[in-house]
Order: structure tokens, then sequence, then C-alpha cells
């Protein structure tokens, strides 16, 4: 099985996808599009990309190549990782030696708390990763320091200056496994789907998410996206509990789709956090195929049409 | 084939038994739960007994013989009849010589702003039914009238004082055909139901409004009815539109089948009116098939468990 | 203060009176429209008259004269009473000589499971109410037999050859007393209304159903009934807990007259079983002050209009 | 007036700053947090920064610091720009001389279309913003281009190679207008909002959710994010349509500041389409003022406590 993943190495994708598949050939590609692509093409068996709250701000493109992009591709697994942010710096450097830090245009601004204090006097300069500025550091002058993974020092020779200054403890990244099917369910599943609105119909959101309510399946997230057509043309992504053979998540992704323009399931996976579903009795198995016996009792009094 | 209905002879339902099956054998029965038994043990084909705003106040009999008695008789068919009151005497009265007006007790107040204008000074007695008050005038001594309905005049040779006199125009009372078996779908549909809610459940009986408000599924009629346990403790009539081979009424009722304690088809038949059920697309018979479909081309998708 | 009430004397309706008011001065009427209209003329000063599963049947006499009848009375007050059917006959008669059985309509069916049993050869026959029925057996010939309260046998010099006859334990009816004011709230109070829909809104019905489910207001009854304009024109009468100066009620009843074509609220009042309602901190009158502070606190950065 | 925008000059976030406020004087700020900033302690009377669809990625960056952040800035404005990506390059170059594309992370891969069939043989390299892409082209060897906006080339001395190479059309960046008060009502606005659901409640979403579409209010958009303590703690970003002094706007503000563990009103302003809101009658202000008479004439007849 080979795995490709949002490079360069050294990045925190990179990481998850050790965490995800650590015996596997592991491939980086330059774009998530093209992680995408690989999967799609069959180049590779799996694909990594990040899909939330990530330092490298890579959500939306990885949510636009999942709903926008060629069918074939599903989301078949997710692995949080906790994002910890590390002072790294060229051996010998002190903090006060440090005049400017590089980063993502992202990741700066989260330790900005910790910089104030401990360098308020560092310029901060923007890169196009943390693993970029971790290289620029390691190629450039004295003085340069960046901020990234821990990690990324012993690769590329560095030292940490000082570890974990991200303003926010619990910050994580979930990152999503990619494949050309999905697996079968584990009873601690979930489901990520996008719902497109079509004409505009005040109300329609709030029967998709009804549809959901009603079958007692909890929603873990949900974002409305400009569909690329124009501002204030959305489509919804929702990720909602259980897997789509679940009776009920099947119900209700028909139901959805009998309202909406377009229905796409992203892919149904088993949850990080391992955490089974509790699914109340009138929602779960047993409930659905005894209201099916019932209701096959009853057309027993109706004539033939 | 032949037709049971609420006696005696001469009331308001014996007119919609003619109506609903103008050339059958029709047999009065004394109480509505005899109509019902009769269908059941198959003593007769067919049943008629009022059910909504009857003057003769049968409906809740009605309602609870269906919801409490035993299974196996379905309400197949309905018919609305206007409610016309009459002024009946013997005749050779004058309006000026009634002393006293009879009729059912649910009857006199329909009719109070008429008779506080023409008969001010009559004395107003209770009847057991409309029927039996025309009966006790054409038995009784001069200056007493009945309300009830202007045929039974030919019947029992009684004078038509004043016809129409009831307070409020368009009062109609609706009545239901029983049998053992329901209709195919015509199209223009009705199905009854009642729910039991069991426990205690706060939002219980929204949650069954909102599994039919979802498919589009229009209520026509609801009422909360104590359950014969204990005041406080109700069961729901629903009348809603549709048939329950209907792609969206089957599901609705499946999926009610599974929240409550109890959920008991009274009937589906064509509706009275004949007014055909305007569905929208999303809730069609196409948009089930075309989201069945979908579906099956999803899974196609997932690995077998 | 004086209480009217529905007459005769010696019905359940009299005995309910008796517990609402033991020592004020009674007023028997004949009908449940006078029992209102003397309330509102300000001929008395209480009416008390029943409301729900009454064996009298006239609930919806009661509902009616409230909803459609001219303003200035409210419910103020409620008593349940338990329902318990005795056979009365003439001393000296015993149960193998009684060959006809007289009650109200709906009181008979009530019966029937026991007199199939006890009298299966017996005739029945229709009154106009129980306390009648219990008259004309005082006053027929032998054999004939009452089903009513027990306690018009002391009144009109009857045995009770049976008690507690009826099929269904904890038969209870309701009755509501009338006043030309509503009480002050106790924190065990509900609210009586009556929605008029209007045009034909699909969905309407569950808007006013969520107005006050997400205020978390219960249900104890709900009922559609005819406008008396025509049949499929429909009122809602709802009972909700709660008192009209509660601050999640006060807003609820405002929002739903913003959406019907009138909303009247037929009276708040104690509940009659003393529960004190639970309401959850959000719908409580702290969550309700809190939420108008922070608002007007938001509103200090808006510029003036 | 002075107003700070997301620097540095030349990108689409300076154009729309010169849009907002023509004629003031303006000053470029290295990150959001920056821009918020000084706003809040009156260095700048208002800021401009992205928050939408950004090509410079910035939304989360703009949403974190202002729900996350010290009170006291509000949104006040807002303008959308069309997004328009130039391929740049010193003059003299063609096309066909091109080896390396160089420009922000997120739009290379939105021109990946345009760069396959135009310059198949390029080598892409991520860039901080599409500003210092250009910077880089202005200083670099020949053979380099960057993507961004064609007024870039002007400012550079760059030459534009292609404009609108972006795959898709209709793209656009919605920039806020912040300050340190909100706008009284033009009949034209939009309220934006941040939810905390708090402790993990099903169904809280769609209660929030509720008491916006009861009272007709639209959503234009709707996404969870995490609260920054842990992943799967989430609070919710929406943007409705009217004015916080709307008196449906009002309740709904309040209701839902009953429900949930804190709400934060991110500002109230004009819609940047100047498109009105249509409120249908129920919701609008007559109703509201309605209602509360309606009210109070009920509650004359209710004892004082």
């Amino acid at each position: 099985v080979s795995v490709a993943y949002l490079g360069p190495e050294g990045t925190f994708t990179a990481r998850a996808a050790a965490l995800v598949a650590p015996t596997e050939a592991h491939v980086p590609l330059p774009t998530i599009p093209d992680v995408v692509d690989a999967v799609r093409t069959g180049a590779v068996d799996r694909g990594v990309v990040p899909i939330e709250n990530s330092i490298e701000g890579a959500v939306n493109v990885t949510l636009d190549a999942l709903a926008f992009g060629e069918p074939g591709v599903f989301i078949r697994g997710e692995q949080a990782l906790p994002i910890a942010m590390a002072l790294l710096a060229r051996p010998g450097t002190a903090l006060a030696d440090v005049t400017e830090v590089r980063s993502h245009p992202m990741a700066l601004p989260q330790c900005r708390r910790w910089l104030a204090v401990a360098l308020p006097g560092a310029a901060l300069a923007a890169a196009a990763s943390t693993a970029r500025a971790a290289e620029e550091v390691a190629a450039g002058p004295p003085g340069l320091a960046a901020l990234g993974p821990a990690d990324a020092a012993d690769r590329l020779g560095l030292a940490v200056l000082a570890d974990d200054v991200q303003d926010h403890d619990g910050n994580e990244t979930r990152f999503v496994v990619l494949g050309r099917r999905m697996p079968a369910p584990t009873g601690a599943d979930k489901t990520s789907m996008v719902v497109f609105l079509g004409a505009d119909r005040p109300g329609l959101l709030m029967t998709v998410l009804d549809e959901l309510a009603l079958r007692g399946i909890n929603l873990t997230k949900i974002e409305s996206r400009p569909t690329k057509q124009a501002l204030g043309e959305y489509c919804i992504f929702i990720d909602a509990d259980g897997h789509v053979t679940d009776a009920r998540v099947a119900e209700a992704l028909r139901s959805i789709h009998r309202h909406v323009a377009e229905l796409k399931v992203l892919g149904t996976y088993p949850r990080g956090d391992g955490h089974h579903v509790r699914v109340d009795v009138a929602n779960g198995e047993h409930a659905y195929a005894g209201a099916a016996r019932w209701f096959d009792g009853l057309l027993a009094h109706v004539d033939p049409a």
C-alpha cells in the first residue's frame, strides 16, 4: 500500500501520514489537489491531507478538492494531531540573539502573545510553510528563528530554543485519509457530506438539519462555503455521527437527497477518537426493522392498486 | 353488500348511509360500538357512523371504538353532510302555539339565537336524539315542537314550521364508512391514525408532527384525547393527506412507529371532497425512487461488513 | 359569591361546583351557554361547567361557548372529578328484575362490558342526562334502572344495585371555573387558548407548536375543531403549562399572535393537580431578565437612527 | 478618519480599503490582529480585513480575532471584491520563457487548470502572499512569474502576461470594515454573531437556528469552528438578515442568549449588495407592536400578584 501526503517532509501532515500508515511507502506531493488526484488515478492507494484547523490553512483546499473535484475519491479515515509550535534556530543561537522570526502567516498570530513577551523586539516575517521557514533558518544568517514543529529540528540540524509556545493549549489539526472505497461500519463511525442547496430557498438548511436531528444524528461539524459560482451561493459541509449503512443515516441521506439540488457523500469512516455513537432506541436498527415489519402487516389489509 | 349504520331511521346518519351506498340493504343499529362490531364480525360488509361535529355528539364514541376496540375494522371512506335544523310540529300548529321545544342537548344551543328571537317564551327540553325528539312531538300534546332534520317530517307526519334555523351556516357532519379492508390509492386520499405517546416525553408530539411536516404531509385534523387510563395521559388522533402506499406517507408512518408507544392506522381512504393532494417534487414518488437509486450507487463504494 | 353550574342538581357538575365553592350559593342553569352568559353579565360571580371527557358529552359546547361567544369570560380554575357509574333502581328491585337500563347516550357504551355480563337481556334506552335517567326510574314502572352517579340515589330515594360499573377505571371529568377576571400566578398554573389559523397555510400549526416547544412550554391538550364556518376550517384548542405573566408564556403568546389569524386566551389559572411547573434554566425568569440586560448593553454600541 | 488595513500595499485588501474609504488616510499593518487592535485602542478609526474566500486565506484569523479577542471592536460594514488573478513577469518575458510560477499557496491551486494548459512545464513555488510573490519576481532572475492582482504590475514595474487566469469565474472576496460602534439600520442590513454552544447538548444548534427561522430571519452564512479549547468543542459563526434593532432580530438574539453558553454579536451593518431584506407581515415591526398591544390588553384582566 502506497500513501501520498501533502509535503514537504517535516510538516505536521507528514507526521499524521506516519501515524496513519506506519509501515507503508510515503510519497510527499506539493499540493492537496495533487494528493487527491494521485488517489483517484490509482497512482497511490491512500492519501493524507489536513482538513481542519491546520496551521497550514489548507482546510478549504481539501474541502473544495473533495466537493468540486472529479468523483471517485472518498474519506476513509481521520487522524487528529496535537499542534505544538517550537522556536527553532541554528545551534548556538540564544533567545536574546533572535532578531527575526519566520513562519507560515497563520502560525505567527497563533504565538503572538508568547512572542510579545519573549521576543518583543523581533521582526516577524511570513514563509510559505512552517517547514519552509525552518529550511530558511537553516540556510540563513544568524539571528533568524522559525516557528514550526519541534521534530523539524532533528531533520535540519536546528536547535529548539523554546517548545509549546502557541498561545492556546489543546490546538489540534485533523487530517483525513483518502481512498477509492469506504470501510465497513465499526460502531464508532462518522459520515462527511456536502449539500448544495440550489436556488435560494429560505428554510432549506433547516430542513436538512431537521432530517438529521429527527433521527438522533448529531452533527460534529457544519460549515457553509461558497459554491465558487458567486458569493452568496452556498454549499454546506456537514460531519455527522454514524455510518451510511446505519438505517437512520441511510434514511436521512436519502431524505436530504430528495430536498436539495445535490448531495455528495465525501466519506464514511471510523471516528478518530474511537468513541462509539450512542443511539437511542427509537433510532436503532431494531426500531427500523420493527417499523418495517409493522408496516408490511398494515399493507396486508390494503387492496392492491 | 350489507350496510349497518347508527340508527334510528330518520337521523342524519341514515341519510349519510343512503348517500354512501344507495342500493344496498341498510341495517340501523342502536349504538356506534354495535355498528363497529357488526363490521368486525362480518355480520355486515360496511358500517356508517358519524365522526365529527355531529349534532348527535357521537364523535368520541366513534373514535374510541376505532382506537381502543378490537382490531380488524378500518375506515375505508367518508361522507360529509350539511346539517340543517328544522322546527317540526304536528300539522296545524302555528309558531305562536309552540310552548316547548325539544331536541338533542347539543342541537338546542346551536339554534339558540334563532329561538331567542322567534320563540322567546318557549321552554327548552332535552331529548335523547333529534329523531327521538320528533317522535315525542308526534306522540305528544299540542304546543310541542322538535328541532331536527326536515325529512323527519314526512316520515312522522309532522309539519315544518321553519327550516335552516341553525345559528351558523355551513354546519356539516362528517361520517365514515367502515370495512374490514382499505381501498387502493386514488390520488385524492387521506389517512387517519391514532398515536399513543407513552411515557411523559415533552416534545414527542412535536416529533410526530415534524415527521409529517418534513415530508410535506398536511394535517386536516389533530385531536388529543385521554387514553382512558387517567386524565392527563393522551393519545392523538391525526388525519393526514395521502394514502399509506404513497412513499412519503409510508416512510412517515414507519418513522412515527419508531418514536411512539403505539401507532394505529384507523384507515386510508378517498377524501370525501375528491380534492387531489398536491405533492411537491421533493416528496413525490419520483424523488423517493431517485433517492433510492442514488443511495444504492453510493453503497457500491462501501466495503462489505 | 354566587356560583352557577350546569344543572340539574344531582349531576357530576353539581358535585364539582360543591368542591370548588363549598360554602357559596349555587344556581343550577339548564345549558352551558346559560352558565357562561350568567358569568359574563354579572348575574353570578362564578360558573362551573364540564370541559373534558364528561359523561354528559358537554365538552364541545363549553369550548364553543368560550371560543366563539362574546368576550369577557375567562377560565379561572379547574376541578377534576372521578366518574363512577352506579346502577340505580327503586328500592326492592333486584338485579334479576331489571329489564331496561336508561342513561345518557354516552354513558351506556362506557358500561357496555359490564352490562353484557350482568344484564345480558336488558334493553338499553337513551335519556337526556344521567340525572334525568334517574328521575325517570324514580317515576317509572318496576324493572327500570338508571346508570348515573351513586349519590343521585339518596336525593331520589333510589337503591344502588351495583357501583363502579364503568368499563374503564380512572375515568375522570375535568370541570372549569369561569369568572370575569383571571387569578395571579401560583407557580402551578396552566393557560388555555384557542388559535384560529386563518387561510390554509400548511405548516402554520407546526409554527404555533414550535413557539411553545422552543420555550420549554409543554402542552397538556391539543384539539382541532371546525370554526363553524365550513368543515375543513379549523381552530386549535391548546392547554399549555404556565401563567400568562411568566416571561416564556408571555413571549410565546405574543409570537403566536403575530402568526395566526386570531389568538384568544380562554384563561390562565392554577392547575387542578397542584403540580408545580418545572422550568429549565434557559426558559426561566432569570434567563429572560439576563437576556434583556445583555441586549440593552449591546444597543449602547449602536448609533441612534 | 484614519483606516488601517491588512498590508502590504498592493494586495486585494488594500484595494478594498480604497473602495470603502476613498479619501481617508490608509495605514497598512502586517497582521489581521494588528488591524483589530489598532481599531480597539483608537489608534485608527476604521479597519479593513478580509473575512471570506480570501486568496490570502485570512478568514479564520479574522473570525478568531473578532470572536476570541478583547471586546470593543465591531463589524460596521462589508465590501465584496472580484478576485482576478494575473500572471506577472518582468517586462520582456514571454509566456514561453516562464520556468517557475510563484504565489500564495492557496492561489496556485485556484489557477491549476490554466497553468496545466498554458505552462505545463513550469515549476510551482509557494510565496508568503500574492504581493510578496510579485516582489520576488521583480527582484529575481528571468523566467520567474507571479500569480497575483494585475495592478501589482504598475506598482512594481512588471508586465501582465495573462489576466483572469483563475479557473472559476465569479470569484470574490468579502472584506469587513471594523469600528468601535455599529451604524443605525438602513433597511438593508445584516448581523454577524458567534454562538458558543457550551456543554455537549445535542439539538442545541437546531434550537439556535430555529429561533432565527421562526422569525423569518434568513441565514447567509453558517460555520462551526473549534473554540480553541479542544477539537470537538465548537462555536458557530452565523450571518443573518436584519439589524439588531429590528424587533424580530432583537427577540431572536435575546432568545439565543438564553439557550447558549455565550452569544457575541460581531456586528450589525449595511449589506454590501444593498438588497433590502424582505420581511413577511407576521415578522414585521407592525406585527410586533400589535402583539404587544394585544398582550397588554389581556393583562388588564389578570389579578395583580
